[in-house]
């Protein structure tokens, strides 16, 4: 693509980003900024990194793809604060986990000639920060960019292009209806990942010795850094809810179905899980 | 060891045990006898197996260690089978995933004479079958022994020695404590996988595109065998619902948490559940 691409908020997506581009040679510059002092000093030392800047402002000027990075609830906030100083031209994006309250606040604060699509790079990992960024973390995974009514076609399908040569398989949903599936497919399983974890925390520490690969893998991602999680629950809270009681209806049916001891309906709901699972891949 | 061991009822762990002796020259034979005649003609071309029998009768002549691996339900009938046949100073143990109800089957079948003690080896995958096994399936995993008063000591120590040289981690608790504990860190685990496969495999099958390795991972037990896996949601039903019991409680607070709008308390769960996994490594 050339030119230059800023990353505001360099995490493990904003950093494996920026050696995703840098490897493939898509940018000439690779210019970044952080809230934190010591991340923009890291920064400085990273090798994908071209420049620091100390402001979101500054790190704007003259880019041609601006990605904020940083967590979803600083998004709006940051989206607000570089409303005016967004050149026009530029490609606007960001990678958060939620998409209707980012993109709102995208029509609220941006001027009309700033070209803004959200995007949804569904990478990423239990593991958060910097330290554990790596090139490839966007390869063979799933990128929603949620365009608008207002959005710009040929900003939509440059952002497709972009997420595609980092490896990527780019759908489009509007907001609203991203939120709902990653509120199925994300945000519930960590849920349940998560209250797992918490409710096997209340047992004898002993069992743990008995844990085997099963429990892990069930519960890898309730490793994920709480706070950040907080932040997309409480954002994507109502389609999370609608999901979870989905979620509920089917785990009631399956409890009334084991202490009625109707095991030819539990069989039934094993093997439609199963089927699901097996379709995954 | 020296001598000969038989395993019955060859699948995946038993294939598994098979080739794991056989590699460590634990034995001098590996005999197998399986229910199914496709199976035994399986094994005539596994490496592992020395010699294979029609009959479990014949099979169980002269062994050191005799190993019963068919699913858990069909365990108890087998024991029942073969009680006048298991030659005095044999070692007879089983791997099911449950061993109350085995051990109880044990104690009412099998004479005085014969030296019994169950074990549940926690390897396995989503995959079943001779097929799928590895030499190395049992290698720095966790395994229970479930001693009861009338349990050999000898026969215990020789157990202890038997799983430790495959490599694995091997713990003591009764048979009713072990149903307990599987319960909460391997079959309350699979059983939520399981649902929440059976639960989105309502959703828009469109948005399976967007499922992540957090979806995977959370889910991927769900693969496993419905039919055995029925067979182990019956024999352990109580301790199963009393796990369930106590995870919904968990459930039930994390879902008025999120309903009120009570997002430190939300944090607050998601960190207990990190603490949690971040201790299982």
């Amino acid at each position: 693509m050339g030119g230059k691409i800023t990353i505001l908020g360099p995490g493990l997506l904003g950093a494996s980003l920026g050696m995703a581009v840098r490897e493939r040679g898509l940018f000439t510059s690779v210019q970044a900024w952080s809230r934190s002092p010591e991340t923009r000093e890291k920064c400085r030392r990273q090798l994908w990194c071209s420049k620091v800047h100390e402001t979101p402002e500054a790190a704007v000027a003259d880019a041609q793809l601006i990605v904020l990075c940083p967590p979803v609830q600083a998004i709006p906030a940051l989206l607000s604060q570089l409303a005016e100083h967004l050149p026009a031209e530029t490609l606007v994006t960001d990678v958060g986990s939620t998409k209707a309250s980012i993109c709102e606040a995208a029509a609220k604060y941006l001027p009309d000639h700033v070209r803004f699509v959200g995007s949804h790079p569904m990478a990423g990992s239990e593991k958060t920060g910097l330290e554990h960024a790596r090139s490839d973390l966007f390869e063979g995974q799933a990128c929603i960019l949620t365009p608008t009514e207002s959005s710009d076609p040929e900003c939509l399908t440059t952002l497709e292009d972009f997420w595609s040569q980092l490896g990527m398989q780019v759908g489009k949903a509007s907001p609203t209806e991203h939120d709902q599936i990653v509120a199925a497919v994300s945000h519930l399983p960590h849920l349940l990942a998560s209250v797992l974890s918490e409710n096997l925390a209340g047992m004898d520490p002993a069992w743990k010795t008995f844990a085997g690969n099963g429990l892990r893998d069930t519960t890898r991602v309730a490793a994920g850094d709480p706070h950040l999680w907080r932040q997309i629950l409480e954002d994507n809270s109502t389609a999370i809810s609608d999901a979870l009681n989905r979620f509920t209806g089917t785990m009631d049916a399956f409890a009334h179905a084991l202490n009625q001891a109707d095991f030819d309906q539990v069989e039934s709901s094993l093997a439609k899980g199963k089927s699901f699972r097996d379709s995954l891949g």
